[in-house]
């Protein structure tokens, strides 16, 4: 029921925004780049007809009218903001997908119940700025509009600021009315590939624990200061990395564990570091056993710290629970592949996804489809052109059934 | 022989200059800071009488007249540049006590048959411009002037531009003519203070090799990238930290092993990182220890890279071997110590200094103060006054004979 070619056409478009050396994508949230990549689809949308409106957090809706337009819409959306060295897919493929299901209802001149939006989230990858999913999260009420608004960037900027900047501090309420929600999404594992599954009916989110840790040691000189005198705040710090790498090799399930930032103090080749600080991120499908990783690393933590005569603070930086989606939706989502003859399977998403905010508010659903060796938040993820129109096929049939004729 | 008050004031007034929260200095090299050291030192060294020059690469010799003039000069000094949260010793207590030197010649009238100098070496610490020890290397022929010119600093400056910048590009030549170098310095570790000695004697330095290690993996997402399939370049890297760490607790000796900086990319807190960026510094006091050392991290880094899926490099950053001072000089220090009744021990540095290139070319010894908890390149860095004013009184007295009357 969609234009592959036309998708695929605008998904080119758009990573000539901030393409990087290897095939990626850099439009980091609120930056040059991701103003350009806005406004090139803010103009894309008015072509189809679209009203856009942005509201104060910096998210875009980009509405087409409905048959009874006092309705509340159904909304279609994702993310247009990357990792520094990201993809062209993650979050570009659910916008671009929804914009392709808006283009191909005005083709066939389709009219539906219920008004329908396409969403960009603001700062969905909480890599510029810290956490993740920002936008979704003010709309539903997560974060507060005002603490976001202050949020501090790894480069020094306010988001705020850099809302006002980019042309993007609008005028609308973060209230947004949804009737459902509807988001397509790149897997950004292997599961679908390995599997040969065209389609991944999503039926929740994993849930994640992110910390930042501060170990504090003794600057000294890296020449006469003995071996067994040393309170090296790196050697600490490198060994409680293994031990989260640890957790996630040995935790039942699907765990997966990581640290994705560390800094050192005072940063200079002689001398023993005294204070390091860095990010950990767990995360797990079942509840009980994410607490039980949570206890495992604070306690792996203390032990360190105490064996290496440092300190070490662990502050609690953001979370969410296992998020399950709208069964109804899901269904919905698992009936529209079947009715194409696309194979399919449920998945549980490794990721975060502004879909796991907006679940709490309004029935949502995601669809996956696969991507190249499973691979995301680099600059060679890659999908192929039939997954990326076998994707849009069935939002574009979930959409319709959600929004009514 | 000399002034302990007027030089405990001087050790005041400089370290006003780049004053630190903790109590400490930072003066990086070639920084605003430094140059306005470098200034203060030179309107003391010329309200003492002295003639300053400054060479190429921004080396600081104050001269004090010999009785013939023509003969090379006997050189005293150290450096003024620290580490970025440095103490208010390391290098000035050297330079401090050598103008003190000077002062106490002029006010007891003694000429001395060959001219004395006071240096002040371009920066030694090896911090914001790498590796250390450049000045002294430039003008004992370790280093070509070019390549030193050519030295970019960790925040981006080319170290030509920053001697210009600061008025520290001098028009001397580097090709300075020395009869002998002495260095008075802290010992920057604890042996001094835990056997109750009040004077070390230095017999030369202990060898370093520096290693600039880059771990590649593969970078992908923190969420549903699952734990086995990952090549996670901070895992990897923080193995080798710990494998580093352990050369120098199961070597035997006194050897020293440390990872000073480590960088993460892309340095997001949802992916997997793709390349760390390390630096090694490995030391020991004889040179087939420090070969072993050597070749035991080099097959550390291999094993590790292998088990974790990643590839590493090695590359030699800069190298000394384990540097002997010389006989007759180093016998003078210990007289004059024993002549004032200090105590005092045959030591071996650490640490590397302008003394060990100096050492290269013309008869060098270094004279070692203690300081308190052995430590350094830390802000709490501290020294006695008595200490500082034995360290000066050796420094006096070693001249003295060397210089002749
Ligand atoms: N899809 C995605 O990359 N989301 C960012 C939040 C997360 O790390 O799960
Ligand atoms: N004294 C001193 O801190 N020198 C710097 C070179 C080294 O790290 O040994």
């Amino acid at each position: 029921p969609i234009n592959a070619d036309r998708l695929w056409d605008s998904l080119a478009e758009m990573a000539k925004i901030g393409a990087t050396a290897k095939g990626g994508s850099c439009r980091l949230a609120l930056s040059d780049e991701d103003k350009a990549g806005r406004d090139l689809f803010v103009s894309w949308c008015e072509a189809a007809g679209c009203t856009v409106s942005i509201d104060r957090v910096g998210n875009i809706f980009a509405r087409r009218k409905g048959r009874d337009d006092s309705l509340p819409p159904v909304v279609m959306g994702s993310h247009l903001d990357t990792q520094p060295t990201g993809g062209r897919f993650d979050g570009v493929f659910g916008v671009l997908a929804a914009l392709e299901v808006v283009r191909s209802l005005n083709d066939r001149g389709v009219e539906t119940l219920h008004p329908v939006e396409v969403a960009v989230w603001t700062n969905e990858e909480g890599s510029r700025f810290s956490p993740p999913m920002m936008g979704s999260g003010v709309v539903t009420g997560v974060f507060t509009l005002e603490e976001i608004l202050d949020q501090v960037a790894q480069d020094g900027a306010r988001l705020g600021d850099e809302l006002v900047r980019t042309g993007y501090a609008g005028e609308a309420s973060v209230d947004h009315p949804m009737h459902a929600y509807l988001e397509a999404h790149i897997e950004q594992g292997p599961v679908l590939e390995v599997e040969g599954k065209e389609i991944g009916v999503v039926t929740g989110a994993q849930g994640q624990r992110w910390y930042e840790v501060t170990v504090t040691g003794v600057e000294a000189h890296a020449g006469p200061t003995p071996m067994r005198l040393r309170r090296d705040a790196l050697v600490a710090a490198s060994a409680m990395v293994l031990a989260v790498q640890r957790i996630g090799l040995e935790t039942d399930g699907d765990p997966c564990t990581t640290v994705g930032i560390l800094d050192v103090h005072p940063h200079s080749r002689n001398v023993i570091p005294g204070r390091v600080f860095f990010t950990v991120d767990l995360r797990h499908p079942d509840a009980n056993t994410l607490a039980d990783m949570d206890r495992r690393f604070r306690a792996a933590v203390a032990e360190i710290a105490e064996q290496q005569g440092v300190s070490a603070e662990i502050a609690d930086f953001w979370h969410f629970p296992p998020t399950p989606f709208a069964k109804p939706l899901v269904d919905r989502v698992r009936e529209a592949a079947s009715g194409f003859g696309f194979s399919h399977r449920d998945i549980v998403s490794g990721a975060g996804h502004d879909a796991v905010y907006v679940a709490g508010k309004v029935p949502t659903a995601m669809i996956f489809i696969p991507c190249e060796d499973g691979i995301s938040h680099n600059e060679v993820e890659n999908i192929s052109p039939a997954d990326g129109a076998r994707g849009a096929a069935v939002l574009f049939e979930t959409l319709v059934a959600t929004a009514g004729r």
